[in-house]
C-alpha cells in the first residue's frame, strides 16, 4: 500500500530547478572534505511532527489532512509505520526519531502500554531490516499525560516519579531493541509551574537520582546509546530546569553527570533562552558536550516554541560551521524537530518542508565548509589574539604569571591600542560566500 | 585637506571581489528596470552615526578614533563638514541626513545655537555647490539637551514647548536653504515616563497643535519637503507615542495630519515594536503613508536600539520588494540609521560598515526585482485570493452582498475545503533565488 | 441536580478571614462613592475558561475534573448550563459571557450547529428568567474550526467569510434574545502567518465591509448592543491586524467605524503588545473608546497568552482608577477572561480563582478609589502642567499662537528650569495607600 | 560643610505618615525575631548611582542637579565623599559600595590612578572612623574605560589581561584597606559582540585563570572578604559569560572556583536574563552559593537595565523570603544597585528613593516573616511532598531503588491522582497578607 503514491523518490535537480518534489541544494553522496553530505548532516525525520501532528494550536483544532486520518487505534499507529518508512524512503533519509507515544497508543495501563509497544516496535524492526533508515534516537513522552501535571521525574508524587522511570525503563529496551544511537531525555514537565508551592532542592536532587538510575539501567542491559539532555527555557513550565546549555551543565557537575551525558541542542529553544543556536553549540561543543542537535528555527517575534522547519540560510551556515568544528556529530545527528505551519497541511506539504529544511542545510554545510577551508574566520580569531602567543600574553596561558607580575607589567604600558573588531567586514564576507558559493 | 587620504573612491568590482574597500554588489550606474541601482535606492549618510558619535554606550567611553578629534567647538564643526563631504564623494552616496546639533554645536543661548547654525550652514551650502550629494532630510534634535527631560512639544512645560518650536521653526528654515526634500520628526522624548505623573490627552492635542503649526509654517516660507514622522515604540521614553505606524496613523486620522504626513520607517524601530520591518513597511505602502525609511538593522536578541548596518539580505530583500511595490521611495530615501560597532572604531570601518549596508541593500533590490519580474509572489496571492473574483466573493467585494445573503450562501455550504499556504515552498523559493542571483 | 453542593454561597467575611470559600475584601454590597461594589465592578464569568476547558496546552492533555465530565453532546451543553448558573449564584455574580461553540456543540452543518444553538439559548434563557446574572457579551468563535486556518472576515476564501458572517449574523440573534448589553469580535485568525502569501489591503478592505455588515445587520433587528473590538497582537496568528488599541482605533478611523465600535481590553493582550494595561485603557479612556475589560493577567517573562486570574493589586489598582476617571464602564464589565492553572484542575479552584480575581479587583477599587478621593495623582498632574494654564502655555492650548511668536518667546528664555518628576515619591505613596487602605 | 543642609536625619514615623523625608515602614531599631531590621537588611548606598551619576541616557545629556557639581577632579572626588557621608548619615545607612572610578578620577596612567585612589581611601578611612557606615564591597570598573573594548579579563589582548589584574589588585588592597566585607566581580565587557571573532574557549580559560590570580592575592594580603560573581545576560556586550547563576556556577564548578566565589544577585539582571529575581536566589541559595544582593528592579517591558529602585512589595516580600530561609545575607547585604529616573534630578531625589527602597524592603522583610511565622508557604509545601516520605518515596530519596523496583512499583497502580498545585489560593494569601501585616 502508498500512502504517497502521486510523489516518487526525491532527487537532486541543482539549484536552478523548478520541481518542488527535488532536492536543490542537498545531493546526498556529494563529497564535502571526504564525507558525503549524507554522512555529515545526519538527518532525522521526527515521528511526531510528520506523522502524528495534527496541527491544532492553542486556539484551533487539528488541520493536517492524513493519508492514515481513516484509521484508529493499533490501525492508526501500524498505518503509520507504514506510511513512515515510505515517507522516509522516498526522501532518502538516514535516521528517525520517536516518543513511545508517537508510535504506539497509551493503553488503560502500563502493562498494556508496554504491550501495545511491543508489537509495534516488532513492526518497525521488520521494517527497518528493509531499509536504509535506522533510529537516531527515541526518548519517552513523560509531559502529555495528566499524571505529568506536576511533572515527571521532578514531581511531587512518588508515584508518578515511579511511573516515568516504568517509561524511561521500557524505552532504553525499545532503544536497545531497535539499535537507537542516541537516548534524549527533554524534561517538558521537568521545571515549575511557581516558586510558590516547589521543593526545587529536592526536585533537582530527584532528577538527578533519575539520571543515574536510568545510565545504570542502561548499562546493566548494554544499551550504548549516548544519553543527551535537551536544554529548554520554558514551556509549557514557567521555567524549566534545563534552562539552557550552561544551565544543564551546571546540574550535571553537580551531580557528576558531566561524563555520562551530552545534550541536544534545539534552535528554537536557544532563542527563547536568549541565546543564538550557534552560542548554544559553540558552548556544548568547547566544553566537549555538543551531542545531537534538533533542527528547526522559532519566529523571532513570537514567544513559544514554533518548532519551524529551518530555512534561515545564516543559521544553518553558523550551525554547520560549529558542527565541523566539532569534527561532526559523532552519533548524533541532525533531527527535523520541525512541524509544517497549521496552513501547509497537505500530505505534499511534508515533502515540501523536509525538503526544505535538507536544502537549508544543505547550502549552510557548503558554506561553512568554503568559509572553513578558506580559514575566514580562523584567520580572524587567530589574529586578534595573538598577544596571547608571546611575552606575558604567553605567560598568562600557561600559568606562569601572577597579579604582582601583571601589574608589573600593566606599569610600563602607555595607552593600550588595538585593533577594530571589524564586526562589519566579517558579516560582509559572510554574505559574499552565500552569495557566490552557487554560482 | 583629506581627512580619508589613505582611502580612494569606491568602486564596484563584482561579487567575488577580495577588496574590502570595493562594492561587490552595488554598481551605481546599473540598469534595473529602467532606473539605475542609485535611483532606486536613494542612500543616504546619517551625519549623527557617521561624524559625531563617539560609539559610547551606557557602560563604557567612547572608543571612535576620528582624524578630526584634533579640534574643538566650531573649528570641530568645520573639520566634520570637510571631512563629510569627502566621505560622501569616496562613497559615491547621493543623499545625507543631519540634525541641527550634529552639525553645529549648541550656543548659550538659542540665539547663540542659530548662529552657530548660519555659519554651518553656509560652508555646506558651498560644499553642496560642487557635490553630487543633496539633503535627504534634516531634523532639529529636541531629546538630548536636560531641557527636553520631561518631553518637548509634549512636554509638561509651555516654555519647554515653545523652545522645541523655535528649533523646529530654525529647522525648517535650514532644511530649506539646503533643498532638503524631507523633514523628519522622531519623537525621542514624546511619550513617557509613568502614566503616573502623566496628561497623555493634553500631550497628545499639543503634538498635534505642534505638527499643524511646523506645516503651517512650513507652507509660509515656500518649503516643499515630504513631512515625515519616524515611529518607535520606546526607548529612551517607557512609552513613545509615535509606538508603530499604525499608530502614528491613528494619530494622524485622529488630529487630521493624514494628508499632509508620512512615515520614516526604522527597520530596528519596527522590531522593537514587535513587528518585521516589512510590516510596518507594507501597512504604511497599502495606506498610502510610506514616505523614507531609516535602513539599519537590530539584534534579535537585544532589547533596545543597536542601530546597526543592514547586513541581513532576507530583510533587505523583503524591504525592497515593499519599495518596488510601491513604485519606489518618492522624495524619501535609504537613510544609514546605523552605526559601526563600539568595537570597529577606526575611520577605515565607517566605509567598511556603509560599504556592507550599501551591498546589502544592492542585494535586496536585485532578488526583489527578479522575484518580482518572474511574479513569484504575485502569482501565489492572486492564486491564494481568487474566490473573490467572483460569485459571492465578487459581491463582497463590490459592496453588494449582506448578512441575510451570505447566510444563505453558507447554508449551501458542505465542508469547505481550501489549498494549502504552502509557507515551506516559499521560504524555499526564496532561498532559491538568493542563492542563483548572483551566480 | 447540584454540581457543586459542598460548596455553600459565597459570602464576604473580610480581611482576614481564614475561609478560602470566602470574598475577603469584596463586598457586593458596600457603597463606594455612591455605587455599590457590585454595580462599579459589573464582575462576568468567561464560560469558555470556567466550563468547556479542559486546561490541555500545546504539550498536554486536559487535567480539569469537572462535575459534567460525564455527559456528551447536547447533554454535555445542558448540563454545563445548568452548572454555571449554580456557579453563578453561588458566587453573585451579575454577568457572564460565551461564544457559541461553548454553550452548544457545532453539528455536522451550519443549519444543525444553529438548531443546537437555539436549544440551548432557550435553556439559557429559562434559567436567566430565575437569576440575577445577565449577559454581559457574547460572541462567536471563527477561529478554533480548521475551515478558519485562513482566518474568518479576513480569509482567503469568500466561502469562509460567507460562513463567518453566517455565524455572527446567529450570534447577534441570540446576543438580542438573551438581552446582551455587548457584542465582542476577537479576530484569532485575522491576521496573517506570513506576508509573503497574504493580500493585507485586501483582508482589512473585507474585514471593514465585514464589521460594516454586521452593524446594519444589528440595526435591523434591533439589537442595541454597545460592539467591541477586542485587540491582540499576536498567537495564534504570527501578526494579528487588532495588534493593540491604537492599531484598532486607525482601523476604525480608516473605514469609518470609530463611531460605532469601541475596545473591549485584555490585560494580557495588553503586555504581549508591549503596554502596560493601565496603557491600554488610558488610551481607549481619552479617545473615548472604552468599552469593556477582560480582566486576567499575563505573566510578565512568558510570551503566550497565559490568561491567568488577575491577582496583582497593581494593576487592579491602576486598572479601576482609569475605569472610574471613565465614570465607569457603561455597559461594558470585567470579564474574567482567566483561566484556573493547569495544575489547578478540581472544581473548587474554579471557586478559589474567581474568589482571588473578584477580592483583587476589590482591592483596587477601594484603593482607587481613595486615591481619587485625595486627589493623589490628580494634584501631581495639575501641578506638572500648571504653565499651561497662563501666558504662552495658554495661548499654546488655546490655538492664538504660531511659531513666529513661539520663537520669540524662547528668544526671551535663559536656562529652563522645571520641578522633578518624582516618579519615586508616587510609586511609595501607593504603597502606602495599598497597604493602610485595610488597616 | 553640608551638601544637604534642608534635611535632617531621616525618622522613622509609621505607614501613615505624609512627611516624604521619613521611613513608614523602616523602622531599623524595629525587632523581628531576635535582629533588628538594620541587621536583617544590612542596606548599603551605591555610590556610582547616587553620588557620580549624571543621569545621562543614551539619547540624552544628564540632568542630574548636584551640590558638588562645582567641583572638579580631585576636589570633586573630595567632595562626594563628604557629600556621602552626610548622605550616610542622615539615612543611617549600615553600608556602602563603590568602583574604584567612583570615588576618584583616572590619572594619566595607572600609577597616578593609583595616587589618586590613594588619597581618596585614606578620606574615606577617615570619615569611616566617626561614621557607622562600613564597607558593604568594592569593585574595580574594567568596562567604560575605551582599552576595554574587546573585554578585560577576557580580552583578546593580554596588554589589557594584564592592566585589568593590575586594576584589581590595588582593588583588593583598597578592600582590605577600607575593611570590605565583600569583593564583587561584574564582568560588564566579559563576553562579546559576536561569536564570529571571538575565541570562548580561551576568554573562559583566561577568565578562571584570572580569579585564581585574583584570589591567591587576597590570601596573600589577608583580605578576607567574600568573593562574589554578578550574573547578567548581556548590555553593554551582546552576551555575558555569567549569564545568569546557572550558567556562573557552571563556569565556577568547571574550574573549580565554587568554594571561593559566591554570587551578588541582581534583580534587574535576573529579569532580564528570562527569570524572577526570587529564582535566582532560590537557585543560589539551594546550591549554597548566595552572597549578596543587588535591590533593584526592572521594568518588565523594557529590555534594557533599567536599575530602577525597588518599589514592588510582591518581589521585595519574595525577596527576603528567600534571605530569611537562607538565615540571612551573612556578609552580604542588599545594595541599592539603582538609580533615580532621569526626571527624578534633584538631590532630595536621592533621599526620596532610597527611603522608597528601603520602606519596600522592609514591608517585604515584616511580610516574609510573618508568612514564615505561619508557615503559610512551609505547609503547602510539606503536603505537596509528603509522598517522599514513606514507601516508595523514601526508597528514591534515600538511593534505595532502581529501575526494576520502580517499574514493579508502578504496574501496581491504577490512575495516579494527586491534589490540585492550588496557585490562586496561594497567590489569594499573599495578597492577604501583604494587604493586613500593616493594619
Amino acid at each position: 500500500m502508498s500512502y504517497f503514491n502521486e510523489i516518487g523518490t526525491i532527487q537532486y535537480e541543482g539549484a536552478k530547478s523548478d520541481n518542488p518534489f527535488a532536492f536543490k541544494f542537498y545531493n546526498p553522496t556529494e563529497s564535502i572534505n571526504g564525507q558525503t553530505m549524507e554522512e555529515h548532516l545526519r538527518f532525522g525525520v521526527a515521528y511526531w511532527h510528520t506523522f502524528t501532528e495534527d496541527l491544532s494550536d492553542p486556539f484551533g483544532n487539528g488541520t493536517a489532512i492524513r493519508p492514515w486520518d481513516k484509521f484508529n487505534g493499533m490501525d492508526l499507529a501500524k498505518a503509520r509505520v507504514e506510511a513512515a518508512f515510505e515517507f522516509f524512503e522516498k526522501l532518502q533519509i538516514p535516521y528517525f526519531c520517536f516518543h513511545d507515544v508517537d508510535i504506539a497508543p497509551e493503553g488503560s495501563s502500563l502493562k498494556e502500554s508496554n504491550e501495545n509497544l511491543d508489537t509495534v516496535v516488532a513492526m518497525i524492526k521488520e521494517y527497518m531490516k528493509d531499509s536504509k533508515t535506522k533510529l537516531l534516537w527515541n526518548t519517552v513522552n513523560n509531559f502529555t499525560h495528566p499524571r505529568f501535571v506536576h511533572g515527571a521525574a521532578s514531581s511531587n508524587n512518588a508515584d508518578v516519579f515511579a511511573y516515568a522511570a516504568a517509561k524511561v525503563k521500557k524505552g532504553l529496551e525499545v532503544g536497545k531493541e531497535l539499535g537507537a544511537e542516541n537516548y534524549v531525555f527533554w524534561g517538558g514537565r521537568e521545571g515549575y509551574e511557581t516558586l510558590l508551592n516547589t521543593n526545587m532542592k529536592l526536585e533537582l536532587d530527584n532528577l538527578a537520582r533519575f539520571f543515574h538510575m536510568a545510565k545504570d539501567y542502561a548499562n546493566e542491559i548494554d544499551f550504548n546509546a549516548q544519553f543527551l539532555i535537551e536544554p529548554k527555557p520554558k514551556e509549557p513550565t514557567s521555567h524549566q530546569y534545563d534552562f539552557d546549555v550552561a544551565s544543564g551543565y551546571a546540574f550535571l557537575q553537580n551531580y557528576d553527570l558531566q561524563d555520562t551525558f551530552k545534550f541536544n541542542i534545539e534552535a528554537n529553544h536557544a532563542t527563547l533562552a536568549g541565546h543564538t543556536f550557534e552560542h548554544e553549540l559553540h558552548y556544548a561543543r568547547i566544553h566537549n558536550m555538543l551531542g545531537s542537535v534538533d533542527a528547526n528555527q522559532g519566529h523571532p517575534l513570537l514567544g513559544w516554541d514554533t518548532d519551524e522547519f529551518p530555512s534561515d540560510i545564516y543559521t544553518t551556515t553558523l550551525a554547520m560551521y560549529e558542527i565541523l568544528k566539532n569534527d561532526g556529530l559523532g552519533k548524533g545527528g541532525l533531527n527535523f524537530d520541525a512541524k509544517v505551519r497549521r496552513g501547509s497541511f497537505t500530505a505534499e506539504d511534508l515533502f515540501h518542508a523536509h525538503i526544505a529544511g535538507m536544502d537549508s542545510f544543505a547550502i549552510g554545510l557548503k558554506v561553512a565548509q568554503r568559509l572553513m577551508d578558506d580559514r575566514v574566520l580562523e584567520n580572524v580569531v587567530e589574529d586578534r589574539y595573538r598577544s596571547f602567543n608571546q611575552g606575558i600574553g604567553r605567560d598568562i596561558v600557561s600559568g606562569k604569571t601572577d597579579f604582582h607580575q601583571l601589574e608589573k607589567h600593566a606599569l610600563t604600558l602607555s595607552e593600550i591600542t588595538q585593533p577594530s573588531g571589524q564586526l562589519e567586514v566579517i558579516k560582509n564576507k559572510i554574505n559574499q560566500y552565500l552569495l557566490t558559493t552557487f554560482a
